[in-house]
């Protein structure tokens, strides 16, 4: 029998097995509406404790690291060569899908499973990542597990709370048995020298691929972002019908007026090519004072604009605060800004790129290139510069809610597009 | 000695009396940041009190009637002819300003206080009225007083709650000692066949006056106005960074689009010579929901718009649901109104204005025509048939706060003027 008859026989038995996986860790951490798997909390480590089983099972060698990451390693036949890493996280929102994160750890466990049932020893390690605390939902931080590894974790062990219990990540990783001394000293929890590429497969969370009938995506980076937490915008209350348009100072006018603009102005620069996407997540006249005869004196926002450019960011920042100022003077009201926040772009590797890339279209896969808006796992262990890269799968109905979709199939092109790299990374080398 | 001298001495010595009065009610009904005067409460009743001594001390005849309206009477040589009513109302909003109300009521009987101290005997009554219960911070009806003297008080006696004890209207005035059966049984409380006109000074609750340097204005009418409280913009929620623009249906954009357009068709209405004013009171994303990263998925707003044109506000209530109907279709949102509320504009007798204007020519007093953009007692008794007019006195810092202000000298040339009128009303007849 030809070998590529093999290779997928023996992929069909893995992604059934995966496809069990899925279903057992739904089942066991399913909250009556959705799943929970809270970063160091009981979902996530019963989340970790099936995924080590599964490991065991497939021979695999086991570590888990001072932030509770779980390592699994199929050994390569030069163990001194730089690894090659597939992670993801196994944490989820409360009342999540069961896809976000789960799907990359099960990807990466399927392709070494595939290996090892075809009896391919790699050139070099495969690692599988199972990742902590990704999701800012349980603490003010994000990407814990992955930092941690990376010795970047720093001051959010005693700063980041978590949003419920009000206590500290650190009291949080302690209780689940994290050893705090090397994240302290900000020591890296893998040896970066000995890393080749991290790869990451995880669901879309935006509608895109889904949109264009497309299962996978080759992810060109993940957006940077700037981020204003609260604009106040101050005018002057009033009576609503004593005061001439000419002499008001209406905050919602102003404020609608602001949002109108920086809408328009990202139309132009997607018109211009530039990648965009801008959000008042928040506008709220004052619930003491608001009301249908009253001119409204007072409205707080909020701002989040993501590009994969920093030009853009540069340029939607400048003109956020340039456009208020314009309009506060024409108007007479005052825009306050907190401190406006920022986090560059990360492109992923552009050879992984292309090597995925390459694969779909040899294995017949349709497949895009997408940016990712959100934040990733990948995105960490690209800035600390690891050459990164990350394949989205379709999904349906967005991403942090029960709802989340994926389907199977599309699951299963994605895992053997991502075995086929790892399968052939060492080939053209 | 030429009459002139002789009333504009004894004019003088009047307002000396009425500065002692506004002193005296505001320190009676000061609440530590400005004075309250609850309609059918303590405060109004005070300023009651004190404005029957007042007008006991001018022998003038007094009745209450059934609504606890102060009827004040200097009588007339033709008690038969048809009575001139100067009126306003004494309760004010919650630490409200010393003047909006009282200074009419006080205007009124400044004047006969003048014609009595010069011995002169009107052609018919002069009756000042003190009014109950005209702001609607109180109750969720407006003008109780003059529409119960009206015979229009009808369901609002039941309906109406205070909006702090949430008892009844009907119960705060029967405590307060009222009738209510003839109020029930929709029986005016004056007899409108013997009513000649009804005039009534207030304070400017607008900027206009002060901004024109001009102390006076003669009022053309009462804006109508249509009102809707609450408008709910549905979009869909997502997360803000994987979203893309065309992909969004993101309620506060859809709402500062709805906006930036009807305050564009303001500017055009009043280029076009429309008179209109247009307030967004509130708008809010759902606090339960609203984020930083959330693409809202819920806005909530109220809309009024005043205008002097009953065409104006037909065109003004057809572009709100017709350009929010666009912007729905345009971006995959949905606007819901609750039922929209319409209350016609109300003219000021054209005669009465007239009178008003030229008896301020004839003074040299500076003065203007306005249009009153909030409602006041006048307005009921000018859509009951009865000729109305209204004086405005120039007021800075704004209306329904404790900073409101009246100059006393402006205060002094509306007197002078309405005096004036009252005085010559029927010397033309």
């Amino acid at each position: 029998m030809p070998e590529s008859n093999d290779h997928s026989s023996s992929l069909a038995a893995v992604l059934d097995r995966s496809q069990e996986l899925f279903d057992e860790i739904r089942a066991k951490t399913f909250d009556g509406v959705g799943v929970t798997r809270a970063a160091y909390g009981p979902g996530e480590q019963l989340a970790h404790d099936i995924v080590a089983r599964e490991a065991r099972a497939l021979g695999l060698d086991i570590r888990v690291d001072a932030a509770l990451n779980l390592h699994m390693t199929l050994p390569g036949a030069d163990r001194q060569k730089p690894a090659l890493l597939i992670g993801s996280h196994l944490d989820s929102v409360p009342q999540g899908g069961n896809f976000d994160g789960l799907a990359g750890v099960l990807a990466g466990l399927a392709c070494v499973a595939a290996l090892r049932a075809d009896g391919v020893v790699p050139a070099r390690d495969v690692t599988v990542l199972a990742l902590r605390s990704e999701e800012n939902a349980w603490f003010a931080a994000q990407h814990v597990g992955s930092r941690a590894a990376l010795g970047l974790l720093g001051g959010a062990l005693d700063s980041a709370r978590r949003i419920d219990t009000r206590r500290s990540l650190a009291d949080h990783m302690s209780e689940a048995g994290a050893d705090l001394a090397p994240l302290r000293a900000g020591r890296p929890l893998i040896d970066l020298d000995r890393v080749a590429a991290y790869l990451e497969l995880h669901i879309e969370q935006g509608p895109v691929l889904d949109g264009e009938a497309i299962p996978v995506g080759v992810v060109t980076g993940i957006r940077g972002n700037v981020r204003c937490r609260e604009i106040v915008c101050r005018g002057e209350p009033g009576h609503s019908g004593v005061v001439p348009r000419t002499m008001r100072r209406d905050a919602v006018m102003a404020t609608a007026e602001l949002i109108g603009r920086m809408e328009a102005l990202w139309e132009e620069i997607e018109r211009d090519g530039g990648d965009l996407v801008l959000t008042f997540g928040q506008v709220s006249t004052d619930p003491a004072a608001h009301g249908v005869t009253n001119i409204p004196g007072l409205v707080t926002a909020c701002f989040d604009a993501r590009s994969h450019s920093d030009a853009v960011l540069d340029r939607i920042a400048a003109a956020l605060t340039a456009t208020a100022a314009e309009i506060a003077a024409r108007r007479g009201v005052a825009f306050a800004f907190s401190p406006m926040t920022r986090d560059p772009p990360i492109a992923m590797d552009a050879g992984l790129q292309a090597r995925l890339a390459a694969a779909a279209t040899a294995l017949g896969i349709p497949h895009t290139r997408i940016a990712s808006g959100a934040g990733h796992d990948a995105g960490d262990f690209a800035a600390a510069g690891i050459p990164a890269a990350m394949l989205f799968v379709r999904n349906q109905n967005g991403s942090h809610n029960p709802h989340e979709a994926m389907r199977f199939a599309d699951f299963s092109d994605a895992v053997r597009l991502l075995e086929s790299c790892v399968r052939g990374f060492d080939a053209g080398s």
